[in-house]
């Protein structure tokens, strides 16, 4: 494998979009049976490699998650994703860990479908192969091995992150020392794929889509992609979470307007979640993540047993789910935890009562973090990792 | 009230669109604010009224209903929408019941935002008042004062028709012997109105819907209502129905096709049920009957107590949920069940145990088909009618 190695510094070729570029010369032979390169990785790291490159901790984003997890994120300045978990003296310390998080493939900053396709000099629209989540790992994986790491001392991340943090531990058993597949499924189900398609069509839907080359025309399919957004963002919540904060409350009035204006609190507050989603979001990209989230389905790269993806497997594994994630329920992670007992993988299992449904791993969520430190102080001192 | 009467009789001003109509010249006071009229009542019935006129069923339809219950669809041929339910010998027996099946005011045959304003000699698009639950009762109520029936033997219907039933028996309980709301809510919760207001921005981003004045250009804003019906069609189906009906089944192709095609079957069904819809129902219709739901609230009609809507009623009422109903849980009728029984009204609840989820009050249900004929053959004793 040729590696373009610059060694992980601030690069500032786009001024809006800081961070460490690692660029792939050998093409990546994708699931779909094409060759991809080369190709880039977008990632941040915070804290410190130690001497014996025993601490790093790869974080995998969701859907629609990207690289700045532990930072502002430089369009919208809001904090990092994953504020809650990153930071120094928090679950995912800083001072202890040496975390990276790579933008996806098919993502933005990582090679993708509205970067130059450097074949036709155009951006690639729907020339892009579709790539899966075993391919986005793949990616991952020449990243760990370009920061010259022989094994990561866990691979942690929530929703399609999870789904990455799953496929990880099936494809690379030996670089994981311990595993954290959150709010996860080793498998979209027909509700999943459902709700991922819906969000296509929106997009598809929208005149200004162009067949996927809104790029060379300047223009963006924005309504679309805003109500595919509004439709994902009904599934991160629970009915109870949208009962507490929202309910029947109306928005700045005291009473009906017997109109089609954003009467309700809930309204207004999913047509914000549409508009500021499209500020910092590609279209095309929803269509690539999403479409590699509905093709997940590890039992089926492993004869239709879920239990063959784990054989063998010496990671630790710690699977978390949330009661009111409808989205991914806790059964899908039964599942996982299934197929890991009939291997006698190293698993535990912690269901954690909330009702803030699947978007729980991204919030303030006490017994959450309760679990994941220990389970980390935990695989930290089988690893031999001091405290800091 | 002065009514233009004509007498019940098949009219034929649509060729495609048969049945009975009923203009009432006096204005309809709408709780908008505003009066409506004169404006038109499209309906069907079956059976035959009795001499007693003492067993005519009001059958309330869904949102995307029609008054086309238990004959074919004339546009689209397909059997009526509760072919199940409808006929002779079945649960409403047409040899039993004179039943009643109105469209509703803002729906389509009714007076709606796709009929001529007389002021204008347009359609009304948005120039149409926006409609309540209680304004669609009002009207029926005039349908039935025409028909010359003092006492409904019931009033029944599933989803946004339980809706209407709820607000007849809580507006008109004198005129309501027995009331049936299935799979229903006496309020639109912060999901149900996220979900609607998802469907109306996917309409509304459609440039063919132009402002809500498609029908002047000629156009239609198919792919909206289209991205629209698919989203409330996933919640009219419970996971586990998608899982059973699709899973991860693949549409007539061996292995995936690394593209946006509609690999899943559960994309095609989606695809379907949009691309199906649009042939037969109107952009405008769906905005604001579902707007309707939404604004539906009950209790915030009397004083924010759910029982204060019914004190006094002595309508006999038979409550039916369905355990995989996630959009009207169980949760929401048994609300209704407890303000029943805070004022002694005489109720009887049914959770029906099934996995087809909120469209299980229109599929082969048995014990779902039991549970009606109990209560309505005891009720029917009760009101002296004879059996068939």
């Amino acid at each position: 494998m040729t590696v373009t190695v610059p060694a992980p510094q601030r690069i500032a070729t786009e001024s809006d979009r800081p961070g460490f570029r690692l660029t792939v010369a050998e093409p990546l032979a994708l699931d779909a049976g094409v060759a991809l390169g080369p190709y880039t990785i977008a990632y941040q790291t915070y804290g410190r490699l130690n001497a014996a490159r025993s601490n790093a901790v790869l974080i995998c984003h969701a859907l629609t998650g990207d690289q700045y997890v532990g930072e502002p994120h430089p369009i919208t300045g809001k904090p990092g994703w994953w504020d809650t978990v990153v930071g120094p003296g928090k679950v995912l310390d800083t001072d202890r860990y040496f975390l990276i998080c790579a933008n996806v493939l098919g993502g933005m900053g990582s090679t993708g479908p509205s970067e130059i396709n450097p074949a036709t000099g155009k951006p690639w629209g729907l020339g892009f192969p579709v790539i899966t989540i075993a391919d986005m790992v793949r990616a991952q994986l020449k990243l760990i091995d370009h920061l010259g790491i022989a094994q990561l001392f866990c691979v942690i991340g929530g929703s399609m992150g999870g789904m990455q943090v799953l496929q990880w531990a099936a494809s690379y058993p030996e670089r994981v020392f311990a595993a954290v597949p959150i709010a996860a499924a080793a498998r979209h189900s027909a509700q999943n794929i459902a709700f991922h398609e819906l969000g296509r069509q929106a997009i598809m839907a929208d005149p200004h889509w162009c067949g996927g080359n809104y790029h060379e025309f300047g223009k963006r399919p924005e309504r679309g992609l805003a109500v595919a957004r509004m439709a994902a963002h009904i599934t991160y919540l629970s009915e109870q979470a949208l009962h507490r904060k929202f309910g029947r409350n109306l928005q700045d009035r005291s009473g009906l307007t017997y109109g089609f204006d954003a009467d309700f609190q809930v309204e207004n507050y999913l047509r914000h979640q549409g508009i500021t989603f499209v500020e910092r979001f590609d279209a095309n990209s929803y269509l690539y993540i999403t479409r590699a989230c509905d093709y997940f389905d590890l039992a089926a790269e492993h004869g239709g047993a879920l239990a063959n993806a784990f054989r063998g497997v010496r990671t630790r594994f710690c699977v978390i789910s949330f009661t009111s994630d409808w989205l991914y329920p806790t059964s899908e992670s039964r599942a996982t935890v299934h197929a890991l007992n009939a291997v006698a993988a190293n698993v535990s299992f912690v269901e954690i009562e909330t009702d803030k449904g699947h978007d729980a791993f991204l919030l303030e969520e006490p017994e959450f973090f309760a679990t994941l430190r220990g389970f980390l102080d935990g695989c930290a001192q089988h690893r031999g990792l001091e405290r800091p």
